[in-house]
């Protein structure tokens, strides 16, 4: 038996918590002129933008990646003092404090260079998010469900985690530092999706939904091939390119070595790669991360 | 009549020109270890890597865009004297001087986010460039020819612009800071062509080309929508974003601004797009680039 989700009184909507992911900065700026796009009667919704150094510099982040800095032990600690973190705090104190939040739900918008579509992270599997799940799909037919619930909200380093609730949006492919038009509307449409559902869940008046949707859970993540040196000697293979959600079996071509030597997959479960070759995740050499398909049942 | 190119005795193949563009940094490491797929018989092949900070900074440039620091007079002035004009001023030393370069041919390969696919860029149109370009389009079925040869070699302020002859390798799409493999194979190929078309030209041995190809000439370029105040407020319009090479006519749509107002292309010509939506050219806040097409006679 799951807790009942209170209701939903204020919503913060969150974009450019990484300074070149530009569909949620340019959002906001439009919101900021059409509110009625993120007005709901029965809950306040206000926007944050999370990181406009790192957006003036044209860059993910000045010094650290501010999606890992919500942790409870870093937000307390006050040597983690560089811009990122420092933002971090002032987030927190203008949207929490986690644990303990004056804001009931967050949605944090975010692009990534992989072609993850319209994609939905809940990091939760309480009824309000197998709902919330549930309803956006029926609503947006290429809208695709991924959970990151393998550790609980509080533990989760994410900014939305400061709220009680709180879910990323992920939409792409998108180049760092580009605007397209598609990507834009993707993530606008499922924004009020969220919304609207919020809405209806505050009045009780969420609709017939159906008993079950997909959804692709976080299992593991693959690192780009490295030499003993730890330099990089491979990429993602092209048959891999692009295959977000699309099924990885045992014995396919994972990576090809820069000498042109394919790396096949040895794992031993159907996988669902995605963020595959996002550029940002270059920095710690990662490759993908692998989910498995389940089903949810609402 | 056209003056008949000496021999090539020298070629120089150039990465990193710009430090976030992948794909020709990968393919120079890999020719370190496989130095026989640039290698031919009738001239010597050295590789540059051209902009090896801004690679490690993990961008286009530190201070400056390096591939527009190549005019004859920018690189007699001892004022610029910044990360990439340094970086300028010193590979014109080891290949050129530009106007009597000891390196007689300069391939530079790029990326862009734009989809281009595997573009050969001309910068002249005499006899051995029009046969370069012939040669390269009938052995890669889906190589496209664009022409930017509204100036004189000289007055380019391209790296390539060193030498008597030089090309732009640009292919695409790919974001920046990635490598996908489609793209790097593209670059990998289109570069083969070239050295087996220059190896075949100073043996007399170029083989029979159709007599004529289809090729796209630089025309115009335009900027995104701005405010009066010079604020970006819109984008380049779904229909037009990835459809770069082809045709846009009077009155289709062209932008859509971020008020959700369509803004159509007034152009009284059958243009070309290119380089569209290409996250380097934000800076600038440039939209695309527009060619006509044209017949080339080989």
């Amino acid at each position: 038996m799951t807790t009942r989700t209170k209701r939903i009184n204020n919503v913060a909507i969150v974009g450019g918590t990484h300074g070149n992911e530009f569909s949620g900065i340019y959002l906001l700026r439009k919101w900021q002129q059409q509110a009625s796009d993120i007005t709901r009667g029965s809950f306040s919704t206000q926007t944050v933008f999370a990181n406009p150094q790192a957006f003036e510099a044209n860059k993910r982040y000045l010094d650290c990646d501010m999606n890992r800095q919500f942790g409870l032990d870093d937000l307390a600690n006050p040597d983690l003092a560089n811009y990122e973190q420092s933002r971090a705090k002032a987030i927190n104190a203008q949207l929490g404090p986690k644990g303990d939040a004056k804001t009931d739900f967050i949605i944090d918008l975010h692009n990534t260079t992989s072609n993850m579509g319209a994609s939905l992270i809940l990091l939760r599997q309480d009824t309000f998010n197998r709902q919330l799940g549930a309803y956006v799909k029926a609503n947006m037919a290429d809208a695709i469900v991924v959970l990151e619930d393998q550790v609980s909200m509080t533990e989760h380093h994410f900014l939305c985690s400061i709220a009680d609730q709180g879910v990323i949006v992920e939409v792409g492919p998108q180049p760092q530092s580009v605007i397209r038009q598609d990507v834009l509307d993707w993530m606008d449409e499922m924004t009020k999706h969220i919304l609207d559902f919020i809405d209806l869940f505050n009045r009780n008046e969420v609709p017939a939904l159906p008993a079950t949707f997909e959804a692709f859970k976080y299992h593991e993540t693959l690192k780009l091939p490295e030499s003993e040196q730890g330099e990089r000697i491979g990429m993602v293979h092209r048959n891999v390119q692009d295959a977000d959600f699309k099924v990885l079996r045992h014995g396919d071509p994972l990576f090809t070595l820069f000498d042109g030597t394919v790396i096949y997959w040895d794992g031993d479960y159907e996988a669902y790669p995605h963020f595959i070759n996002e550029a940002a995740y270059y920095d710690n050499n990662l490759a993908m991360s692998l989910a498995k398909k389940v089903t949810v049942t609402v």
